[in-house]
């Protein structure tokens, strides 16, 4: 019997080799070559090359070629596909549901993310609260340090960080800010039973956002997270507080956020995430004191290779134990 | 009896409200207005102004007037001077020695600075070790990410951390370090102490560099310690390490370290510090890849007061028991 094809729909870059290990000996390994969607879905019916995939790994490279796992390529994926593993944590550009209503299992790759996911967000927090961003660029031009920046810098100990969505990437960030220590609170859905005792949770976001000197998202991007940190939110922060998102652009408000920061009542925002990357809204270039990031949240050799690895360990679970972990919320 | 006069030579900008609970009610307060050295020194002659001042607060902010407290200007004190309460934990802009010569006791603020020290090295680390600096200037040129940099960068967990100088500010960075954690190593004259298990004590430097995935250095400046990060350690250090340096810019050879950035030995550096603030050396600004800050290690309204808080309360003790606490090391 011809082993089973997987296909590689994006990179693998760090774990090549663990691709021959872990795949080598039960699978067939076809790597992408699409260079367009329709090509992409050509090969998908009967007689396709792809026809007879059985597992995809994706990744979000794939997306220049042949956009995102929407509807239509779901839909058009051969009734053999029987699983996506995703590799990251994030999958907001595959349609779970399609997935879900087409009997195929969608994995990501949470955990791996957290640590330099939430290594981003502690850089970009002492960023805003310390004001490095304009003293980097004042320094390049040539002016040394701005003056009247202490004035608008703060120690990050003692200080209050609130946390919105306390998985995986946010409770890692919460152990790096405890070391300071700053207070550290946070809302999720529920109470998270595994939480240490210093980690406080608030039911009700409100009373959160009232007491947060900088508020840190982490939540994914789904339909009812689209633009969840808006106007109401943004404005029952104190005023002089500081948003963090490494999460995606779209949860939150864009036109609200910039509308705090222009009239002051946002002291600072640190982003890595953007509604439309790698577009950048060039509003946000004109604020002289907030610290932006190309979505760097990831861009590490170490954790590039741990997220392939998960990735593929979920392919290999899947066709040896019939059942990967990491499977999505969506699934179940 | 007419109160002790003390005098404020430099700027108090966070503590005008403690400087009258402390020291109102036991001293009468003056503020230097001096606008040149000559003025100054002709100040303390018999009859001058602050002829009879018993301490004298000091701020770095004081040298664009008069210059540091060299031996000229330390031997030109009144013989009624018996404390210089510098503000600030680094105190090479005074001369301690002379300052004991001339029996005039100097203190300064070690602990004050820790924190905000150690949380800018830390942010240093991030920045080199992720490749921030160079992500940021990207964005804001329009480019988003510049390809490549996940092959140049890596996750801080599990890397290795040496600290040169575990004082108050390495350790405080230790603590921070190892939330990730990082292995930190360090070496000082001595063991320290109360240093915790997980921080390792190298007896040899040599063996310390070899071990190094990042060199953070915290030494204070002293004639033995000018230039002691020069070609010979720089050189024991694994090829793609990273220094940091938050201390003094003297302490570095900036030379050899510009040769080991230019032929690859160094990956990159994270400064706040130069030898000739705030002047840059022009050669610094062509390396895209390393992370420069114009002096901001205490740069916050918090530890700014904490500082000027205890220098004052070293002038307070100093006044009402005879003897201030933080006295400098050369005067024991």
């Amino acid at each position: 019997m011809a082993p089973p094809r997987i296909l590689i729909c994006g990179k693998i870059v760090w774990a090549d080799e663990d691709v021959k290990q872990l795949l080598g000996p039960i699978a067939e390994v076809i790597y992408f070559d699409s260079t367009t969607r329709a090509d992409f879905l050509e090969a998908f019916k009967p007689n396709g090359k792809y026809y007879d995939v059985v597992a995809i790994f994706r990744d979000n490279t794939s997306a220049n070629k042949i956009g995102f796992f929407d509807k239509e390529i779901v839909e058009g994926f051969s009734p053999s596909v029987k699983w996506i593993a995703h590799n990251g944590a994030g999958y907001d550009q595959i349609d779970a549901l399609a997935c879900k209503a087409k009997g195929i299992t969608l994995s990501n790759t949470p955990g791996a993310v957290d640590d330099a996911s939430a290594t981003t967000a502690l850089y970009l927090l002492i960023s805003t609260v310390r004001q490095y961003a304009i003293s980097e660029r004042s320094l390049r031009e040539g002016k040394f340090k701005p003056p009247g920046l202490s004035a608008k810098s703060h120690d990050l100990t003692g200080r209050t960080l609130a946390i919105l969505g306390l998985g995986g990437i946010g409770m890692r960030l919460a152990e790096l800010a405890h070391a300071f220590p700053m207070r550290i609170i946070y809302h999720s859905r529920n109470k998270v039973a595994n939480a240490p005792e210093w980690c406080e949770y608030f039911a009700n976001v409100d009373d959160l956002l009232a007491e947060a000197d900088v508020l840190s998202v982490h939540v994914p991007l789904r339909a009812e997270t689209v633009g969840l940190v808006g106007e109401t939110m943004i404005r029952k922060l104190k005023k002089g507080s500081i948003i963090i998102n490494t999460a995606r652009g779209k949860v939150i408000d864009e036109d609200a956020m910039i509308r705090a920061l222009e009239d002051g009542h946002l002291a600072s925002v640190g982003l890595d995430v953007y509604p439309n990357e790698p577009e950048v809204n060039p509003r946000l270039l004109d604020f002289p004191n907030i610290t932006l990031l190309p979505h760097m949240g990831t861009e590490t050799q170490d954790t590039q290779r741990k997220m392939e690895v998960r990735a593929l360990i979920n392919l290999k679970d899947f066709l040896t134990v019939g059942k990967g972990k990491d499977v999505v919320i969506e699934m179940k």
